[in-house]
């Protein structure tokens, strides 16, 4: 069976989250490296698979995937075993849970953290511009509101779909492995316990060292 | 077997989406009215149900859900049967593809189309504001560019993720349903015929008729 390939650079939330669930399941897959510096992401090789000339795009023989946490869906349906199963998919509830904590992740969190990062850290760093400050003040206000749903939640059970590690969880780790570099970031997980003991142990499994080991700091 | 519970107001967007997966699959619910105008989706009963306090929530039994895309994923895998399964959970390819769509959909379609629908719509005829003219067109062109993806899509398969209708497809369906009456967005629709059509089939499906026979016209 040929590796599944990622077509991504190596620094991208988006495809590290896809990464990330090659990792935990244990696949053999290769990375083709997208440079994005050059524009490569909208040339006319990647936009035939991604045709919103985004990273990751990924292949599987003739089947061709965009959007990470699709992605993340197939890989993990395709590699799960009886003893990593990310999606809960054998019962009705638990993948109902992990479906409700994946789109948490999507719909309420990234939307706050994501603008934090981009206005923290990509614009300054990459664009050379200047931080819009009130864009920052006003997520944080937002990410502060999410983090508190969190800590009650995560006073209750273990991981956010229930007691056992699921895409849910995994699904936050790339935007957050970054972004807690900035201060005022962290000091909103400092203050929630349950939140700071979930994130130790998200950023303590194997595959998020193995995967984060080579990457600069951003931050 | 007692019915399922949708917790929302008749008009939202993202309660309609769940109440459509109900219809297409023919389960039997009930919708318990959420009164926004009053804030009773702020209400402790309803935060206990979502701890955003958004709508909609859902229950069955003792299972309480929300995020709309989460809950639609749950209904169509309980109550699907041979001749209805808007996921295409038994084909490891097909479902990859709806999976795909679906987070087109969320992650680019609706982030182009909701804060046009809101400015637009929402803001002078519930808040009694001005529509902020620039965020308007910024978004017209950032619709325009996915629906450009869509038509070359389309003219390819006879719907998002294939030649089956899916949730990928029905999802789409309730900001389009009010945004549509706004000239701009269906300018946009009519001069891309694959869009078109594609979108007078979704309108045509007895569940679309029957879920918004009853509605008030918003624009
Ligand atoms: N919703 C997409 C987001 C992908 C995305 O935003 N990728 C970024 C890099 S992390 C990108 O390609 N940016 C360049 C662009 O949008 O033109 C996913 O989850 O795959
Ligand atoms: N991502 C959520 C969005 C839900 C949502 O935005 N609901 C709106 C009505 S359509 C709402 O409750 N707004 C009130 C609020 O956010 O306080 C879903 O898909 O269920």
């Amino acid at each position: 069976m040929a590796a599944v390939k990622v077509f991504c650079p190596a620094i991208s939330t988006a495809s590290i989250r896809v990464i990330l669930c090659l990792e935990e399941v244990g696949a053999e897959y290769e990375r083709v490296n997208i440079d994005m510096a050059t524009g490569e992401h909208k040339s006319p090789a990647h936009v035939a698979k991604n045709p919103f000339g985004q990273v990751p795009a990924f292949q599987d023989g003739d089947l061709v995937l965009f959007e990470s946490r699709a992605i993340g869906r197939y890989v993990l349906r395709k590699f799960k075993s009886s003893d990593v199963d990310l999606l809960h998919g054998s019962s009705l509830e638990e993948s109902a849970m992990v479906d409700v904590w994946l789109e948490v992740e999507a719909q309420q969190y990234d939307k706050a953290i994501s603008p934090i990062f981009y206005q923290a850290v990509i614009i300054p760093r990459f664009y050379g511009g200047t931080t819009d400050e009130k864009v920052v003040e006003e997520n944080l206000v937002k990410l502060a509101k999410v983090l508190d749903v969190y800590e009650a939640r995560l006073s209750h059970t273990k991981y956010l779909a229930g007691d056992f590690f699921s895409f849910a969880d995994l699904s936050h780790y790339p935007v957050t492995h970054f972004s807690i570099k900035i201060p005022q970031v962290a000091a909103l997980f400092d203050a929630r316990p349950h939140v700071k003991a979930w994130w130790e142990s998200l950023e303590s499994r194997p595959a998020s060292k193995k995967v984060t080991a080579g990457l600069p700091q951003l931050s």
